[in-house]
């Protein structure tokens, strides 16, 4: 394509380009507010300028250990530090974060890890059992020619013991062991190209065959940008780990929090007590949660709440349109509920519903009907359209013609890996 | 340089890539909230789809006009919804938006408009004479060979009409009427490549020579949002100017706003009881002000103001720090101040000194040694620092010790127009 005619021909030089990529935030947050909490979990509490030094840290170790552009690096872990911390220490070597669903199977661990060609597995104790199982299914199909991947085991004190002695005495290393063995002043740098992968996410569940979907580093970028502004979430915000990170890089909140100098406050399991306790412990301002979550909220014992809520708590519902009743009594409860909708293809949400206080007085078939239509685009996504299948032309806005959602723009993936069919359907007519 | 190794090797397509550029912000504006108030002046009242169908039918005019890639296009005017029109119609033709300083005095318009060889000038009717007398200039200095930008002049109803029939009696076309030869549906498109021009200011006052600032879409893009991010904008924000719109793009608010969905009020001249009126009557919830206009709204007559406020007031001021006196009596008013430190060659803040209530009750001169490093880099800026003249080290953060405040980032300017020099200058060093 022939360059447009431009006023200058000023050349790109490293004090006016670098590439987008979401490590800048959080060498931000710890230049920023190096005191300020980023991680706290149980009894683990760490600030910027600590969470900055592990990532480089375990960035340096992962380089020491030949990890780097090209390779992928996966994780099975539930939302601790250590999942947080691979989203900044992996890419900062260049290499690319596969965070794996811990509620698969083995052999659909074994058919990712594969696929992925994982150099390194970071797996929390708790789902050791379920990488080794993995292994060994890879090892009976590769005919003699397996090189497994390197396991690091991710200790939890609050966890029974057992499965990290195991995975300990089979000389696995722990995770805050390889932390130690790197230089926490690691010279990182950007990639020297956004379009470089930060991320590879498996779709798995909704659509028929686990697909690899890559993430750039600009669409990362854009992508945390995206969220924040998308839910008007606050610089210093404190998030609440509800939904898994392992899906979709937690809509790339992970970066987000970084860019807010927010806090991420994590749960190895989400319950309604469990949530209500972490918003008076931590004065929680913003969590994500999936219609279920929403119900148990509204119907815990008064015993586990503590209602009336000491401040206003934001709540982003994505996926299928919410129960209109559901949404009242969140409302009710002083929630302050918005519900969007994404898919792993875009690693975040693309379009957001807010709900108007003006319908919570309509009957709910009323309420229905206006959140029939799933909301408006996001932001950094320029594209988005209804398509009738058959004909490819936008269907009419009437609330009642089904069509297929199309989208376009900087924050939808690089393809799927290794798929080239998948990939010709997926942006087929552009 | 070479490429890095990746994972994989897919290509960008137009399904996952768009270059970068704030005129996104404003046909998603005109989709999702096509009937809220854009623009607000006297008794013009736009909403986001009628300022899209304006913007498109002004760069369908231009293009007719063959203004295109590689022109400038300037503009002589204060906060009226033109000038809001002109920062979209003007790029959507791939043209870059000139803004010029109506308070320089005839000379220094004619070296702008020399040095950017500015095709075609949008004027304000009351600055006609301005332009004419600039105009004059050029031919006196040109030997014969001069060939006039085209002139368009904007009328307002609340002027006196004499400069306005004026105008028109030498044949020159009014905005209105150039509106009206435009195809409100123009098919714009995005720059071929984000690095493309959309903005060029020159530097006046504050350094010796002006100087041209090109700004790209990729620059004016993430400014736009680091700006909406720093000072924590809502959606459907209500923005009152006060800030000239000529002084960098308005800190790129103008495209910021279209971001935000928000309302752009605006005023042919900023006072407190201006300020005070527009508060009251659309809801004003940010504004920028400068120290001087500060001070009036503080000492502004009783009858002028609207005492207490109907809701909190965001204030944005910028440059050297306000005095904490008037920082205090705007707190006590119901006023949140920001501050912040920017500059002609990022095009907006690049530093924000959030104002510490805890300061509040401080000595005065407490006050001012906890100001007096102007704050910490904004979202969007990967690199500052501030260095020794001589050694080119960073310099202790100790509040004492002075040195220069050097910036690295996508949001830097890509260069000064036609000056090497300058631009081996501001670049030494990367």
């Amino acid at each position: 394509m022939e360059p447009q005619n431009d006023i200058d021909d000023l050349p790109k030089n490293p004090a006016n380009f670098t590439a987008l990529t979401p490590l800048w935030f959080l060498e931000r947050a710890a230049t920023v507010h190096p005191t300020r909490k980023s991680v706290v979990y149980e009894s683990k509490h760490y600030t910027w300028q600590q969470t900055y030094q592990r990532c480089r840290r375990l960035a340096s170790a992962l380089s020491q250990l030949s990890i780097g552009p090209g390779t992928a690096v996966s994780v099975l872990s539930p939302n601790v530090p250590a999942m947080y911390e691979v989203h900044f220490g992996v890419p900062m070597t260049g290499a690319v974060l596969n965070c794996i669903n811990f509620r698969l199977n083995p052999l659909n661990v074994a058919i990712i890890l594969g696929h992925a060609e994982a150099a390194l597995v970071f797996v929390d104790q708790q789902y050791f059992a379920l990488a080794e199982e993995a292994l060994k299914i890879m090892e009976g199909k590769s005919e003699g020619l397996f090189k497994p991947p390197v396991l690091i085991v991710i200790g939890d004190e609050t966890c029974d013991r057992a499965p990290l002695e195991y995975a300990l005495s089979k000389g696995v290393t722990e995770y805050e062991k390889l932390l130690e063995t790197g230089d926490p002043e690691f010279a990182w740098k950007p990639p020297r190209d956004e379009w470089q992968s930060i991320a590879l996410g498996y779709t798995s569940g909704t659509t028929a065959n686990p697909k690899g979907v890559l993430v750039s580093h600009r669409a990362a970028y854009l992508m945390s940008l995206n969220v924040v502004l998308t839910w008007g979430m606050k610089e210093g915000a404190v998030y609440l780990w509800t939904l898994p990170i392992f899906h979709g890089n937690g809509w790339c909140f992970t970066w987000s929090l970084a860019a807010l100098c927010g806090t991420s406050v994590m749960l190895r399991q989400a319950s309604a007590k469990a949530i209500y306790k972490a918003i008076a412990e931590h004065g929680v301002t913003n969590f994500c949660a999936a219609p279920i979550v929403l119900n148990s909220i509204v119907n815990a014992p008064p015993e586990d709440t503590i209602l009336p809520l000491p401040h206003v708590v934001n709540v982003n519902t994505g996926g299928s349109p919410p129960p209109p009743p559901i949404l009242l009594a969140m409302s009710q409860k002083g929630f302050r509920v918005t519900h969007v909708y994404g898919l792993s293809e875009i690693n975040g949400p693309a379009t957001v519903c807010a709900w108007n206080p003006n319908w919570d007085s309509l009957p709910f078939e009323a309420q229905a009907r206006l959140n029939a239509r799933q909301g408006v685009k996001c932001m950094c996504l320029e594209g988005l359209d209804v398509l009738d299948t058959k004909t490819n032309q936008p269907i009419p806005a009437d609330g009642k013609t089904i069509g297929e959602v199309v989208m376009r723009g900087n924050m939808v993936m690089k393809g799927y890996l290794k798929n080239p069919k998948a990939n010709e359907e997926a942006f087929a007519n552009g």
